[in-house]
């Protein structure tokens, strides 16, 4: 077991030691948990974060509105340590699966009863996010495991479980993100920004012409939505090696609303943003503006859509777009045209376009969006 | 260019030429391109493949009702060999927006009209796939990009663009399969079989448990149905090194579908299985049998969809299931109890099961489904 493992083992067999003394003391068993409910994510503006504020939530073993939480909680945090202890690497949906049965008791009316420990994957989940709030570790770092999306090229040498993996020598393929990127050790990194990509086939075509080389920078893509890893990977980069990071998506809300992800997380998730966002992340393109500046041909242009209105409306609410004069001016004019753009329409002016004109004019003339 | 890359090459512009010798006879200018149609996909017991028949279309320029297809496909003929001869590697969404503009005719009756090459993506890749089909190449050899999910780690050493892959050196990471899988030159497979993965967590949680080292197996993930260049990849496994392939997915019909995907290809791409097919794929599980056999609980079972009783009655027709005694075995008793279970539910009986007991059984017993 290595000193970061002892130090989440021992994190968590803390969260069970303060229990098991309570109850030897003969106080009534209660965990704190900071809470995670919308009123209780704070907007940090200094840091530019989503914060957990100062609430906690005390959950009561002889509450009986607590109880079966209070349960819940004790199993998964039964599962997760033994895991570490046993050295293994469940995902969310297997501990999900290992921790539901059946609970058969007489109630007060001496009438038999049944009681599932929990049936849909949401209770479970939430109580290994209570469990990352009230530990201040990440999942990732507990060892459990879950969809990875994210791909990485450029000049990056890390060590990961003894290897020694150089992103730069992937070929026409690239360095898969590994589930838990704090696990990775830094190495070397010899490139000048990052680039995140949303698309997954527009990061092949920019490795493909070696982009990441000629360019001196380092290529990421989280395939649209980005998952954990990938956020955790980019903000690494960032906070740890200064890199700039540019997001280049779509010219429409749901590219957008990517941005936002990799800059400061979602708020319903706010107190993940801590360790995953990218408060310094800036958007590259394409712009609003972009669909009328690089006289995209009227016939690429796609009529937004119902969904796409609602989502940049919802945008203007999230503090950081709202804080931001050209954020506001995009979304506005967005609104007002109802036109949306693909990355790849910038092809009717020729392939190379994308590569040798539009992302290096941008990033020359700093005409990016913060 | 590469001799490969010269070959590709020459294959597309001999499809301009023949067009320019017809043109320069003085005949009307027609392109012979065999019928993807339903009704000239042939299932081959012989080789347990989908195959196309002998049937072929002509696409005659002089004929009112061909004469736009006909441009289409000399349009994209003409991008991807630009592409080509530029070293170019455009996505099949770039190649849809080069090719589209508008062309302004005026018409019999004096009108001024106007026309759109194409109006959607689906026009644009149809002809990507005549060219496929006239010129026996995939999309992939003439540089064209896409999406790709694929990872696989385990000793295996491949050779891509110049670099040394040594996909047993990624850490918690993989390789991502690249693109082009042809393009790859395997130098070394120092591996028993080859496992297949539906869920990438599971695939993260075997890699994490290094289950590729102590059973001497390459792991893949497609994540969920896999996109061409994974099936390329394993097809080419099994072709070129007699590795055996064993698909892992979950017990339901959709599970038995990318199994399908994988050994067989779609019947409405039927032209693609001669590439990217692997006949002998077997399947490993978990079938309908083992939701009984390894006595998952009543609580872990999840009621089938009405998606899921179409799907399984669709699959009930595709040859290769209804050759097989074993599959309809296991599809009437699916329809019957109308139960399925997720891989995961394995974990019900600890976290270790599924890979120190349920797969390493398996295998030894002989019990998989071809």
């Amino acid at each position: 077991m290595s000193v970061d493992e002892m130090r989440v083992l021992e994190a968590l067999e803390a969260l069970g030691r303060r229990l098991r003394d309570q109850i030897l003391k003969g106080e009534p068993p209660a965990l704190e948990i900071p809470a995670r409910t919308l009123a209780n994510v704070v907007w940090d503006p200094k840091s530019k974060m989503l914060k957990l504020g100062p609430r906690k939530l005390r959950r009561e073993f002889l509450d009986m509105g607590e109880a079966k939480k209070f349960m819940q909680t004790v199993l998964m945090l039964s599962l997760i340590v033994r895991a570490r202890r046993e050295g293994d690497y469940p995902t969310i949906r297997d501990l999900y699966y290992a921790g539901k049965h059946t609970i058969e008791y007489v109630d007060e009316h001496g009438r038999r009863r049944r009681e599932e420990t929990w049936d849909s994957q949401r209770e479970s989940d939430s109580v290994i996010q209570d469990i990352e709030v009230a530990t201040g570790l990440l999942r990732e770092h507990m060892g459990i495991l879950h969809d990875t999306k994210g791909k990485i090229v450029g000049r990056l040498i890390v060590r990961s479980a003894g290897d020694v993996i150089d992103c730069s020598r992937m070929g026409d393929g690239a360095y898969s993100i590994p589930p838990n990127p704090d696990s990775l050790e830094i190495l070397e990194v010899d490139a000048e920004y990052v680039l995140v990509i949303e698309k997954d086939a527009i990061f092949n075509r920019l490795n493909k012409e070696r982009f990441w080389e000629k360019n001196k920078c380092l290529l990421v893509t989280g395939k649209g939505q980005p998952d954990r890893s990938t956020r955790r990977m980019v903000r690494r980069l960032w906070e740890e090696f200064g890199l700039p990071v540019y997001v280049l998506t779509d010219a429409d809300p749901y590219g957008f609303y990517i941005y936002s992800v990799y800059r400061s997380g979602s708020i319903s998730l706010g107190y993940e943003s801590e360790r995953l966002a990218t408060p310094g992340a800036r958007f590259l393109g394409l712009t609003v503006t972009d669909i009328y500046e690089y006289k995209i041909p009227r016939n690429f242009i796609i009529k937004a859509k119902e969904r796409d209105l609602k989502r940049a409306k919802e945008l203007m609410n999230y503090p950081w777009f709202r804080q931001s004069k050209e954020w506001m001016r995009q979304l506005k004019l967005f609104l007002q045209r109802q036109e949306k753009v693909e990355i790849e329409a910038l092809s009717g002016h020729g392939f190379k376009f994308l590569t040798e004109r539009y992302i290096p004019e941008k990033l020359s003339s700093g005409k990016w969006i913060e």
